[in-house]
């Protein structure tokens, strides 16, 4: 059948989409969610249909990705047809059955996933497969590598290749912008890639664009910066690395779903695609993490037997839970705490320093630099010899930002609040989800300035009027916000 | 936040949606899937966010169901917040998790679906859960109820009222409209409702059309038929009845998910909006239908369960669903088949007249009308002395058609094809699905007047060369379609 464009100057910003009137729809024998092939000039699109009642009868109306693919002009004639259903959804459908999915069906379904030929609810589906009836490891295992394989790789002659992950869930949690300059200062290579914060006051590569730029579009740029300093510490999603997994992260939003498979594939592929040869993955566990210490010991097991699948030496290990880690939350104040270990700065937070320390002494060892029982002290003499400073100067200045900078120099709201102790006592909870929020009302990560500054942490004793936390943001309005919740939701409990 | 008003001509047809862009989305700590409050002039909705690069900073995108509901001119300033996650959403994790929920929390999940809050993909993880643990008894009670409550409900001061319907799945099964005559004959009232066809070549509303008027689009004018002709046969989708339905059976459909509860909730609630006080439902089993033999005895249970809790004495039973039903299938060829069993005429389908017989004789029984060993008895009676004839056309004259229409003055397609024999032997299998493919192909139900004839049914001996079907087209180019496919596709094995 033949229609005439009518152009939307938007994006779908998902499965491609076109809108039909129900009359044509009919004629057509589809309706909506059925696909149809839009032809025009020898090119063609598989599209999902949408019913619009006030579109004219001979209309198709188009959004900017239909548009720019088929290079389509308003008014312009296309050939519509019905299309068959994509074979990914029978093999969703399987999964749904809780039947196995074998390596073609998997690819099929990412590949669609990627190519936009899959809508949400079709995706949707996949998820509550996967997190109802879970995956087998070699499920698992295809589905990581396809996720990793619709990207693009990085690929390195010399090995090892070190990396690491948090599973997140835990604020200020900024162990990576430690850990990279202790094992480049060892002389091995560690090309990070991080990603944004969704939910917490800032994500590593929030506060990392604090120091430097962080958004390269092209593995050329990054490979040019690790040629330079030996690693990096960049945003993955600038790059197209799994992509996939944004289109996936995006229906398990709001439900706040992770099932296994997913959290698996989407860490281990962002890993593969990093070239890494040896991996330390760092498991939060404790009341406000997201991870139980039952899940925690399936998760161990799975993150190492998809490793070996995917000849990754994978090691995983569980760290505290149940508080921030660190005093700043909010990429300006964590930007700080970070240089000011670097510097041995007394300023410096002692838990984020220890935390950074094991774990880059486990990669030392893990990545056979090191003998077993060194690693750790390997790591420690790198810090305090100011050589891990220098390789972040390396890695800042690489990455285009200024490696002279000092943490006092780094800007912070001007507007705060001091919030105080009610009673004397102990802490006995710092509710991590509480300081999250207020640090996020506070206007963090957005407002690189924003966030909240920890005095205290867990077990410390405090006397009536003490400074527990200040809360930093950079416009009132912002403040008055944060401020109000953490009076309402108090964060922490004395006892 | 103060936001400008972009109109974008085109209803969303589903979830309120808006569109912001990234800067802005940042800023008001939201991203693409969470809701924001959208307030103008003393007026609020809820909508969701979804990103659009191309937007200008300060600017809103609004399609028609927001601007409508808000009153938006272009241009106008609205200020906008973030709003929490709907608590529906809780609850359908909930069930995903296997967890019972109650009755308040899936009145909150179907209210959600009915006010557009829902998502396709938050839609979906419901109609998941559902598919995956199933639902009790009680939650299939709430959800028929919730349904129907959110829509409109025909009430009846006389009792009984009388209702059937056919889960689907064979194609020509048109017993409907001959049981609303016998029934209506016999002096009880029967509002019945019916869908069009998704996926076969014609659905009882479409059939229907054929003879009268069956949109009709408020609770009165459907009182006023029933009140004029004793029961009506009239499009439910024109109404509002249990208007959650089309928001879930649109998530449903690539997939083609028919969750065993939503499938209870989907009938019952429409059965339960027409007042009806005693149902009969048609379960056809068999290699074509919808249905296997140990589905029908769990649904069976199930109807006859959840009839109970509602008021609703439910009988259920299962019939023939290895071949089509008739011999006319699409519209206009259904149509005539009805008119000649009415009419006692030759031409009258004897498997159709037949099935309708002991399904109206069942209703009668039921009812308590007649005695029970009577009912077919009975129908039988009221077809045969022509009283159901008369029926039917004081119904056509009440829906605004011809009460005189005779079946040989119903246009058929010109355009046609005979499907002949290749061999001498016996019917071994009549392929409902490829024959409703066909039909399809060939433009119904949208083409009123394009089908399948058939000439045989299973088991029938024929002879090389014999016409098994005819094909109905209104325009060459579909008929060359249906051709096509039944040369590839032959429907018919003959052994």
């Amino acid at each position: 059948m033949k229609l005439k464009t009518k152009v939307f100057d938007i994006e779908s910003g998902g499965a491609l989409i076109v809108l039909l009137n129900e009359k044509i729809a009919k004629e057509l024998d589809v309706t909506s969610g059925d696909r149809v092939r839009v032809m025009a000039e020898g090119k063609y699109v598989v599209a999902v249909v949408d019913i619009a009642k006030k579109l004219k009868n001979k209309d198709i109306g188009v959004y900017d990705e239909v548009r720019e693919t088929l290079n389509l002009n308003p008014g312009q004639i296309v050939t519509v047809e019905p299309e068959e259903i994509p074979e990914s959804i029978g093999s969703i459908k399987k999964k749904l059955d809780n039947k196995e999915i074998n390596v073609d069906e998997i690819y099929n379904i990412v590949n669609d996933i990627v190519d936009n030929i899959l809508t949400q609810p079709e995706i949707a589906y996949f998820v509550a497969a996967a997190y109802t009836h879970g995956f087998s490891m070699k499920e698992t295992e295809h589905l990581t590598k396809a996720m990793a394989e619709t990207g693009d790789i990085l690929k390195w002659k010399k090995k090892p290749i070190v990396g690491k992950h948090c599973i997140g869930g835990v604020a200020g949690n900024r162990t990576t912008m430690l850990i990279v300059p202790i094992i480049t200062a060892a002389g091995l290579m560690m090309p990070k890639t991080s990603s944004r914060s969704i939910t917490s006051p800032s994500g590593t590569a929030d506060t990392m664009e604090v120091l430097a730029d962080v958004s390269f579009e092209s593995t050329k740029e990054i490979k040019d910066i690790v040629k330079k300093a030996g690693g990096c510490m960049v945003w993955g999603g600038a790059l197209k690395l799994a992509p996939a997994d944004d289109a996936i992260v995006k229906v398990e939003h709001s439900l706040e779903l992770d099932p296994t498979p997913m959290l698996l594939a989407s860490i281990t592929s962002k890993k593969y695609v990093e070239g890494d040869t040896h991996v330390l993955i760092d498991i939060p566990v404790g009341r406000f993490a997201k991870c139980s210490a039952k899940r925690f010991k399936q998760l161990k097991k799975k993150f190492e037997n998809l490793g070996k699948r995917l000849g990754i030496k994978v090691k995983v290990i569980k760290t505290e839970g149940e508080e921030p880690i660190g005093n700043g939350l909010g990429p300006a104040l964590e930007a700080k705490d970070i240089l000011w270990v670097l510097q041995g700065h007394e300023k410096g937070p002692k838990d984020l320093e220890e935390k950074a320390l094991t774990m880059a002494g486990i990669l030392l060892e893990l990545s056979g630099k090191v003998k077993k029982g060194q690693g750790k002290k390997k790591a420690k003499k790198l810090l305090e010899s100011g050589k891990a400073l220098e390789k972040m100067k390396e890695i800042i200045k690489a990455q285009g930002g200024n490696p002279n900078i000092k943490p006092e120099n780094i800007k912070v709201g001007k507007y705060t609040y001091n919030f105080k102790a009610n009673k004397s006592g102990k802490i006995k909870i710092l509710n991590d989800d509480r300081i999250s929020r207020i640090a996020r009302f506070a206007g963090a990560p957005k407002s690189k300035g924003a966030g909240v500054y920890l005095y205290v942490h867990k077990d410390a004793k405090v006397k009536k009027g003490d400074k527990l936390f200040t809360i930093y943001a950079e416009s009132d309005w912002k403040l008055s916000n944060a401020k109000k919740f953490s009076k309402k939701w108090s964060p922490v409990e004395i006892k």
